[in-house]
């Protein structure tokens, strides 16, 4: 009888196991956290398990902007109040909840599900670009405004997307790239500091 | 119609919700985690419940050691390949796991599920040390290994066991302190050094 392994309870040991598969959670964490569960009332485990069944069984991809929705098409694309004329492309639905806290933007969306990167073998064909194309054959929209992270991959996957869409006449944008608020010059990376020079404005006087 | 909420379906809003409820998990992990069950295939957040109330429904505490555990006594207590005049005193089970992954200790355990705390209100009447103190009546333990956390609470709580049970003609121990292995003495403060000079050892000559 093997005592390293005799004094983890088997249901410990598979809970510790299915915890550390989850991104971020280390060996150390998925063991706190199966403590955790342990100790925790039995209403509140089953109200996690609940929570996580839900998520798998009521969620579906909204068939306008696949975005992930309870209802298709989304509130966002249902909602009449919403600017129709401007679409915002995002790599994932994280980046639209990102987005809408700041309250600034009240346009519609398009998710894309992921970016063009050659190294993990996902090209264009792998990504809603398709979808995004059909949107676009409708006239309603002017303008399109392409989210996708300020890295190689995602200035890569704009590039790629705003060769499709600018000879349609619609205008393409890109948010802006600067110095982030509460930053220190200092410590900011050569690449930062030349965009936010380049795209440097003249102070407002009024 | 809030844009803001509708923004996000409400089974995400739960999932990031109860993700938020545990242990060193903040709220973008949290969306993180959500996202990723999102795309997991069905089965494996399945198997994640399954686990999840595994550890609710098949784990007791064994009535010996207190340790988390499928049957009682647990399969510790009951190894008797295993040293029953030792018994080492931990504060939680997991404790108990580091412990073993080490495979140098061979006796039995004790958990006290916590330790002596006035801050936070836990007095040694909520600690398992009645049960610690019915199991050495028993004439078969020479030894108890204090190995609470070497912090105040730790330190605390195994002075108080100790002036319990030195007078019972049993040897007391602590785990020894000292410097931790692959740290540097640059950075080692100051309690840790004082201990690591007074617990100096003879190097071995052989």
């Amino acid at each position: 009888m093997n005592n390293r392994t005799a004094s983890v309870a088997e249901p410990i040991a598979r809970l510790i196991e299915e915890f550390h598969k989850l991104p971020g959670i280390g060996p150390k964490s998925a063991q706190r956290l199966t403590y955790f569960l342990v100790r925790m009332p039995s209403e509140e485990a089953k109200a996690l398990c609940e929570a996580i069944l839900a998520v798998k069984e009521k969620l579906i991809y909204c068939s306008i902007c696949q975005n992930i929705s309870e209802t298709d098409p989304c509130a966002i694309c249902n909602n009449d109040k919403r600017d129709h004329s401007k679409i915002c492309v995002v790599e994932n639905p994280l980046d639209i909840m990102a987005l809408e806290r700041t309250g600034e933007y009240t346009g519609l969306y398009h998710v894309l599900h992921g970016v063009i990167s050659p190294m993990d073998g996902i090209g264009p064909e792998e990504l809603k670009i398709k979808e995004l194309l059909t949107r676009l054959k409708d006239d309603s929209v002017k303008e399109v405004i392409l989210a996708t992270n300020p890295n190689l991959e995602g200035e890569a996957t704009a590039m790629y997307l705003q060769k499709l869409i600018t000879p349609q006449g619609i205008l393409t944008t890109r948010l802006a790239r600067g110095l982030p608020f509460g930053s220190e010059l200092e410590y900011a990376d050569d690449v930062t500091l030349s965009r936010a020079f380049e795209g440097r404005q003249e102070i407002d006087k009024s």
